[in-house]
């Protein structure tokens, strides 16, 4: 798999509100998926979580995950993104659910109560498919 | 998680063409993804792949996934599959990729000079998520 930086095409197309699905590891090392919503901001990936999520405790305790991102448009258009949390951190004013709230929907969110925490994932590798073949690499 | 069996919505849902996110383990343990299509059959699920592919090693080494598909006409209905291979086979006469071809694209699979393998999931446990809620559970 190619390393960063992404070429200016998977750029545009990761800056859009794409569904995705972030896999974790399990402390058994069984893998773990949850579709998500994401953030790509300069190179690095905000996603963000309620603090119940099992995710979140894969996370703290491996760090390493993968990102698929699937064009919401035509879902033959992919990128993966293979990285690892360089931070998790309770989101206590809720602004980062708020980013990817707007992203994803034009408003803020909705759940004011819950207890969010953030991770940003740097990203080590990442590879590009559009419609059966490679795609940016 | 829930086992199986999974709810007869979830099943109709399972059942249409959707986008799907397979993870798998490396042999590092850390997760790999890739998009996939995939057949819902009784209770199994087809995938198939390049015998050239990433996630088939990942696969021989440790047979656990876990699958991730996203409604085709809305994301926000997702159900979650957490299972393991039963059997890896290889699909000599392109047999299983045709009947996945067909299921999403409506003819049989073009690149009749690849090599492709086949496996059968068997599903441990399952959740369904509808517009942030729990679905099916």
């Amino acid at each position: 798999m190619p390393k960063p930086p992404v070429p200016s095409d998977l750029e545009e197309f990761l800056s859009q509100p794409n569904p995705s699905v972030i896999a974790t590891s399990r402390s058994d090392g069984s893998p773990h998926t949850a579709a998500t919503w994401y953030l790509w901001d300069n190179g690095r990936v905000l996603v963000n979580m309620a603090d119940t999520r099992k995710r979140l405790e894969n996370l703290r305790d491996d760090p390493r995950v993968s990102i698929t991102v699937l064009g919401r448009d035509d879902w033959y258009h992919q990128v993966t993104l293979r990285g690892h949390a360089v931070s998790i951190e309770d989101d206590a004013d809720l602004v980062d659910i708020d980013r990817l709230a707007r992203q994803y929907t034009g408003e803020q969110y909705p759940r004011r109560e819950q207890k969010r925490v953030s991770a940003w994932i740097e990203v080590d590798s990442w590879y590009g498919w559009a419609g059966g073949q490679s795609w940016g690499a």
